[in-house]
């Protein structure tokens, strides 16, 4: 838990406490909250935290932005699964002991928290001297009303959700290939897709669902059950600019579509019918193609070359 | 989750598997898995990591003791409320991608979770390029079939479970009076009070816990409840060389008991027939005090130089 000997250790307190007002839990107070549930569904925990692009937010200063992250890349790989997310703990790493960081940390967390309905149960701040970056790991867990299979069906329409930019893997690549430049685009955070597609999945069949991450487009891979997804992507789609400067800057496209989401940061396989009305609701949906009977195969026409790349 | 890309992927998803044999959970297989609990009690979720201690065990290569650390820096809080640890997620963060270290590290958490009953219900491996040390956090949650109050009570006998030397906390301070040697003493792992705890509190009254980690003694006051804490270590006990050293270093006895736990990994406050028989069966247990009627003030006769320091 927080250390007692911090000024901060009330506030911090206060913020915590601010979001245990959830439908999902119901607390007893003492030197450790417990935590008794008010359903008995099956659940699912998940961990991430912002990695390399935690030194962008830090010498950036753009704490929201990072919480942000920290919360988007666990929550949409809670989508994955239909979870609905109602507890959470969080660590943070600093390299210096910034009571202003850590306030701004921890109330954007209970903020976002509380319109999530999701309890932050604790967590724990953590100084290390001997980094530069900074880091916001969240473990979550999420209730589960009903389990199902996450596979993508031959004659499925693959659908693409738009990204917010590089999210949070490949910063590692990017200061390679473009140097320690372009902190606006290193510091937009995540975008946030959890809520769409659980109000989709309450009406929709979709049978395959994948946050692009780390591995990007190969992580298809692991929801083609032996399909192969036949990828093209409309011709008025443009990867953002960062992108394009990536790719230009010598990165082939298939190692682009191996690392970074290329403008695409969530992927839906829903069959025809429904395929139709998700591309007609949801803001920024776009179809990139099928899947068809193959051999798990991922195969990508490049939005900046036009190659065909097989993943 | 674990990066699809990575070639130990595989066998880190095997090892996790290993721990999902457990009494406390079944298990849906899928992209994630999916844990349906087996109990409805209340439960408790704690984060905590290895912190500044990282570096060293990442200099010394020592893996497992990194692993003990951050599970007994948990496991010891869960202590506290009676909790019995059930699934854990862990967020490896290292300076550079070595296959070798990664392995070491789940195959050594898997074993531990197998002997602890604690299903492993994922995680995530980050490398950070801009840090020297290496962090192993953890995030566990446990369950707790009776809630109760964690307070001591006036007529309390003060009882210390002796440390393994250092344990997690005040690496910080060692290496600014020490500097960067006694590398040895920094990578030995904390011990684990978890299971001498739990099997305590099935036969006796125990009114207060507290384990001794960041604020060392100040944290009594969290349990004092108006009451005070007077503390004289036994005459035979003498605290680790690496202690009477940072002492010689400088440090005064009110810093070193603020900072250090100084011998004393843990603390019971039990009532005198109680502890009377906790002292018999617990190696290593010592008594170190009583609990009197007071303001909540911890007052402690120093190990090192016998000065009476206020917390």
């Amino acid at each position: 838990m927080y250390d007692p000997t911090k000024p901060y250790k009330h506030r911090i307190l206060k913020l915590i406490e601010s979001t245990w007002r959830t439908p999902y839990v119901s607390v007893r107070r003492g030197i450790y909250p417990v935590f008794t549930k008010k359903f008995s569904d099956s659940e699912i925990q998940h961990t991430d935290g912002i990695g390399t692009k935690g030194g962008y937010h830090w010498r950036a200063r753009t704490f929201r932005s990072a919480v942000i992250d920290a919360l988007a890349m666990n929550l949409n790989d809670l989508a994955l699964v239909g979870a609905t997310p109602y507890v959470l703990q969080n660590h943070i790493v600093l390299p210096e002991d910034d009571h202003e960081a850590i306030l701004k940390i921890v109330s954007t967390l209970s903020a976002e928290c509380r319109k999530y309905k999701i309890a932050m149960t604790g967590g724990e701040t953590s100084i290390h001297s001997d980094t530069e970056g900074m880091d916001i790991s969240i473990t979550v867990s999420g209730f589960v009303k009903k389990v199902r299979t996450n596979r993508c069906r031959p004659g499925d329409v693959l659908i693409g959700l738009r990204s917010n930019g590089l999210h949070s893997n490949g910063i590692t690549l990017v200061r390679k290939v473009l140097g320690n430049m372009y902190l606006k685009d290193c510091t937009r955070p995540t975008a946030m897709y959890l809520d769409t597609v659980l109000r989709l999945l309450k009406k929709h069949d979709i049978n395959g669902l994948m946050h692009i991450t780390g591995g990007a487009f190969s992580k298809l891979k692991d929801i083609l059950d032996g399909a192969d997804a036949r990828i093209t992507f409309p011709a008025r789609f443009k990867p953002q600019p960062i992108f394009r400067k990536i790719f230009e800057a010598g990165v082939p496209s298939a190692e682009m579509y191996r690392t970074l989401n290329c403008g695409i940061g969530f992927v839906l396989s829903a069959p025809q019918k429904d395929a139709v009305h998700i591309l007609k609701v949801v803001p920024g949906a776009l179809r990139i193609g099928e899947v068809k009977k193959g051999t798990g195969v991922v195969y990508i026409r490049s939005a900046f070359d036009g190659a065909e790349i097989v993943i």
